[in-house]
Order: C-alpha cells, then sequence, then structure tokens
C-alpha cells in the first residue's frame, strides 16, 4: 500500500425528503447568497424546482439562477455563472442535478475566485487554491461528483474535455434522496451504472501490491451495482435499489475505494474523446471502451484480470489457465452491460472510424503513454478504438 | 435503506513517517497551545515522544502533557485533563496512542468547554455541543477511535463503562502510521483485530432490509482483517498486514459501514461489563461474548447469521437447513478467534459466574431489554453470559 492522504468533509444528508433541509443545510456552511445551478426542464417537471426555490425563499436566501447546464457540460456556461457570482456577490453555489450540474458548479465556485480564465485549472496551467462552497441535491446516481474532488468540463473552443481535482471542490453538503432518481429513463439508469463500475475499475486495476482493503472495497461497491442496477432499470419506481445505488455511486468516487494504490483513468480518457467529439452519454461511451480495453490489457498484465473475475463475477479459477477465468470475467461485465441496454460499438454510438487517429492525438496531447496498468502508446490507444469499432 | 446523516470529516495522513507532519497539521487545525496525551511507557521506549515533542517545539508550538492513560481509560485522568486544559489555555488535544488514549482525549475536549461533570455526557444527562480540536497519531490498530464520533469511557465511582458520541468529536486530523503498530504484541494485534470485526459485526446484524451496499462494504472489511491479522501475528513486522489493517479498523468504526440500518451492540455493552469489572482486554472480552451472543440470536432470527457464514465465511449454503450453514460460520469465526490467539470462556478472562447477575443489572441500568437484532431481556443476557462461563 502507498502512502495517502484522505479527506472527505462533505455532510451527506440522505433519505426520503431530505431536499426539505436545505435551506439550513446552506447556512449552516455559511451560505447567504446562493447561485442556483441546474441544468434543463425535468427538475421543472417534477417539481424540485419549486420546491427548492420555496424552502430557500422561506428562510430568506437570496436566490439568483443559471439553468442550462448540458450533458458534458461546457466552458461558455461556465464564464457566465463566474460573472453572474460576481456582479449578485453569490457566496454558496447550490446545484441540483446530476453529475454535470455539480462539475460546472464546481469550475464556477473556483473560477469566481480566480483572476485569471478557469480554464487554466482544466489545462494544468494553475492549482485550485479556493473556492466558493457548494451544496448539492442529486437527481442522477452516477459520476460521483456529489462526493468527490473532482470536475470535468468540455472546452468549447477546442472540443477537449479536461478534468482537474482539488479538495476545496468537495461539496459542504449533499443531498441524496433516491426518490428523486426514480423518474430516470432505463437508458441513464443504465449509463449511471456503468460510470459507477468504471470509476471503480479505473483504481481496482492497479500494479500497487498488498491492497487487501481498497480491493474489497472496490469488489463491495461493483457487486452492489451489479445487484442493484438491473432492479432499478426493471422497477424504477424501486426505492431501495435506487437508494443502494446512489449511495454505491458516491462510494464509487470520493476514491475511499482508491487510497493507497497508483489509479489507472486510461479508459475514463479513452471515452472522454468520444464525449467530447460526438457528446455521447459519459457511461454509454464507457459501455463500449471498458471492456475493450479490459480484453487489451489482459494479454499484457493478467493478475487484475483475474481477480475482477473471480471476486466480482464469481467465476471459478481456472489454475492452469487463468487467462480463461479473466476472459470469463470480461465475457460476464459484457453480458451484464448488454442486459441493462448498454451499447458496445462505435456504430451504436454514432462514432466514426476515421476519428481515430485525430481522438488518439488529443487524448495523448504530447505524451508518450497514457494509463497506469498497463502504459498504453498511442498504436495501444489506436487499436482499443478499432476494436470497439 | 433508513435514512441517514454521514459526515466524517477527518483528514487522514496515512503512511511511513507520518508522523512528521504533526506540527503542520496541529496549525492548519487552529491549534498553538497543545495538550499531548498519552499512555504508558511504550512510546517512550520506541521514540515516538521524542520524535513528537521535538517536531512541536521546532515549529514552536506550546505543549503541555498529561501521561498515564490506561486501557478501559478511567474518569480520574480525565478531570486532570481538564483541569491542566483550562490552566493552561490549551486550543489542541494531541493524542498519541490507542483508542484509550483516544477516547480519554476526547472526554477532555468535550469537558473543557462544559461547566457541568464531563459524565453528564456518558450517563445521557447532556448532549455534547462544543468540544477542543482533537488530532491522533496512533499506535495501535483496534478501537477505531482514529475515525469515529465515538468516546467510552469509565467512571471510578461506580466502575460502569460508559459511551457517548458526537459528531464534534470526530479527530481533525489523524496521522496513521502503519511502522508505529509493528512492535505491538501477538495478543494485542489479535484483540485490536477482534475489536475491529466486532464493530463491524454490531452494524451488520441488522433488521433494515435491502442494505446491500453496507453488507457488502461490512463483508470487505472484516474478510480484510481475517485475511491480514493471522499474517501481522505470525510476522509482526509485515508492513503490508499492518497497513491493511490499520485502515479496516478506521473503517470498521466510522461509521461508513453502518449508515442507513439499525445497529445491534448488545455485544459490546455484554462485554463492557467485563471490562468494568476485570480490566478485561475489550478486544478478548468480546472474543468471548460475540460468538455465544452468535450462538443464541441464531436460534431466533436466523437470516443474517446465514450471509454471515456463505459471504465471510464462504461457507456452501445449505437450503434445506440454513441453520446449519449458519452454524459452521459461527464456528469458522470461533476457530479464527483460536487461531489468532483469543480466549473463549470465563475461565481465561478470570471473570466468575457470581457476578453475572450483577453485570446483567448494570447493563440494563433499568431498560427491559438490551441490543436490536433481537431484542435481549435480563434472562437473555444473563444465559449469553453462562454459555461463555
Amino acid at each position: 500500500m502507498d502512502n495517502f492522504t484522505f479527506y472527505a468533509p462533505t455532510y451527506f444528508d440522505f433519505g426520503r425528503g431530505a431536499e426539505a433541509h436545505v435551506a439550513e443545510l446552506v447556512r449552516r456552511f455559511g451560505g447567504s447568497r446562493v447561485l442556483l445551478h441546474y441544468g434543463g426542464g425535468s427538475i421543472k417537471k417534477s417539481g424540485l424546482y419549486d420546491r427548492v426555490k420555496s424552502v430557500l425563499s422561506e428562510a430568506g436566501l437570496f436566490a439568483a439562477e443559471l439553468g442550462g447546464v448540458k450533458p458534458n457540460p461546457r466552458s461558455g456556461l461556465v464564464y457566465e455563472g463566474i460573472e453572474l457570482c460576481r456582479k449578485e456577490n453569490i457566496d454558496f453555489i447550490l446545484a441540483v442535478g446530476g453529475g454535470s450540474t455539480i462539475d460546472s458548479s464546481k469550475a464556477i465556485a473556483a473560477g469566481s475566485l480566480y483572476d485569471g480564465d478557469f480554464l487554466d485549472f482544466y489545462h494544468g496551467k494553475a492549482k485550485i487554491e479556493r473556492a466558493l462552497p457548494i451544496g448539492t441535491i442529486l437527481t442522477i446516481a452516477a459520476a460521483g461528483s456529489e462526493g468527490s474532488p473532482n470536475t470535468v468540463i468540455t472546452d468549447e473552443a477546442t472540443l477537449l474535455k479536461k478534468g482537474t481535482k482539488s479538495d476545496v471542490l468537495r461539496p459542504k453538503f449533499s443531498i441524496l434522496n433516491p426518490e428523486l432518481t426514480c423518474t430516470l429513463p432505463a437508458y441513464q439508469t443504465a449509463a449511471g451504472a456503468t460510470d459507477m463500475i468504471a470509476h471503480v475499475c479505473e483504481r481496482y486495476f492497479s500494479n500497487t501490491e498488498e491492497t487487501e482493503i481498497t480491493d474489497r472495497l472496490c469488489e463491495a461497491v461493483m457487486k452492489t451495482v451489479i445487484y442493484e442496477a438491473p432492479r432499478a432499470i426493471r422497477e424504477p419506481d424501486n426505492y431501495e435499489a435506487r437508494a443502494n445505488l446512489m449511495w454505491a455511486g458516491m462510494l464509487a468516487h470520493n476514491n475511499s475505494c482508491g487510497v493507497g494504490r497508483v489509479q489507472d483513468w486510461a479508459s475514463h480518457h479513452i471515452e472522454h474523446e468520444l464525449s467530447a467529439l460526438y457528446d455521447v452519454t459519459h457511461g454509454a461511451g464507457l459501455a463500449v471502451i471498458m471492456p475493450k480495453w479490459m480484453r487489451y490489457v489482459l494479454e499484457i498484465n493478467p493478475d487484475k484480470c483475474v481477480l475482477f473475475a473471480t471476486r466480482v463475477w464469481d467465476i471459478p479459477l481456472n489454475e492452469e489457465n487463468p487467462r480463461e477465468t479473466a476472459l470469463a470475467g470480461i465475457e460476464a461485465f459484457e453480458a451484464f452491460l448488454r442486459e441493462i441496454g448498454m451499447p458496445s460499438s462505435f456504430a451504436e454510438i454514432g462514432a466514426r472510424a476515421e476519428d481515430i487517429p485525430l481522438m488518439a492525438d488529443k487524448l495523448l496531447g504530447g505524451r508518450k503513454t497514457e494509463g497506469n496498468y498497463v502504459k498504453l502508446k498511442r498504436d495501444d490507444v489506436i487499436k482499443i478504438y478499432e476494436n470497439a469499432l
């Protein structure tokens, strides 16, 4: 196990009706002038928007608002949010929505207290030292941004999808009411579950030795998602399935599964190029890429693939041919993704073979390799894309 | 899953040499006048005491000190600590030691800012609203106090061992260097591991339905302890075994395994009477009580006992006779406790049959039942003690 630090000071309020506590939580964490940041019409249709507005206003909290966050959130709206925060002297950002809305809020929170271009943080030109406090009301169990220090934004000028992180971006509070996710369509539920498994796999596939505790935690979260996602898709109103998925999604990305080990993140970065070019749902893109990445690395570094098969998919270990065991695990993962309705090829997500060299170049951005479990060169990345055609 | 809140804002600095960061962390969390609280000679023998003193003094931090914490920490030393804090205007308490030292520090931290008798908190007469900030340097992987809101103190006047908790008692930071635990004797290592498993079992054995994610997390922590504890006992200097145990011990009690479910805690309370009367090592007392409790509740409420057997001990499910499966799980647990050198009876820990009625009365303290997985009446508690003779 490697040395690490872990600091996850988000206050979670989990359960039915928890959004009723939002004003009290904003005040507890020092907010008085709130930017209410959200996506499209779904929170208006569900009545959540009205409930939140009225709780804030009854508590005497000022609320400016900025809607319109899109999946794969864009830099343009972040600039608007920063301007609005400055104009209205905002001291707290409340994100109501899924990972895109929370990631956009984090960008606004850091950008508002920075004199330069907020994209400096995402292009590695500056480090986030300060940010406005953030709270969230989560409506999609997927990205884990409600408990993570991470944010991903698409630079509209270049269509580069870039991430950054800082402990100051961890939300002060996150309200997780599983009821709010019951209206989520099957496809988005499945894409969310895929994203959760991918967040865990990026940590699980590691060459760091002697990581029993975090291996086991990774497996716990993956097994939960594998059990609960099909239930939530079959029975959208199943509160218990939604609740277990929602908490698993937070754990998948708050790094409790990833401390003390070198992480990979190649699949995420390979997928980011698909999302940036074709505006693919992130989880759906991961469903296409992740198993192809596994099949590719299996031939080079099989150990963790074998563990993934035996412990996560309950494949009996074939001691004479562990590669067969590992392959059966990947096949079980692929079957699971098919079962929940996820795509498995470029054709299904509208991606094009001719863009592969461009995506590989954008992904590497001058670096020699991508990922850690296996260090992938440009040729390897291209082969993984090609295997997904 | 039940509604819950979860707030665990402790900063963990984990790994080799992490204690070198102690002064920087004290300052980060607002300390300038420190009470250094510790137990006996072991931190002096190991050189840790000198290292900590010199780091604090080089950083220009004032440090008063109070040693002498004993296992099953007593109220007398807490009163001394409170007086010292007031006299020296202490603004930060640094606990260097195991769970007893940290629990004693938490009592001092809350008591220093309270006008009444600090034991009011432990006897349920007052609620902890404020406390001095605490930091810890952990030297024993066991109690989980380094990441928990809990504290247990023995009232010297009555020999009642009582617990209380508050999120304000969670340490601001905890330094976890597994190297510091390599000198721990086999018996204490085993007692610590037993305590960890017990902390998880108190949460695992629950009647709350649909708790897949926390069930799986509980199993992950238990499986890790079951794998690593015998390794740490066989090879005391095995850093990796110590590291996995140390992080598992924190997770076993910071409540990440226990959110959203009704917890039990009968075994802990039944054991506390043993520790209070005979000053038994807490983990050793738990090794005596917990399997007896399991055998007793199995006959009334078998479901979770079956899951414990199949998932934690890999016992194949006997569908025609799940009780047999559950029993095999408890036997596996008992064999594990024997293997790591833990006692299994009153005789081995110097406890006496004639004290059983007294212990049962003290335990219930006027309440009708104890525990939740099965609500134990006085007769049930007496039978569990008797089964441990």
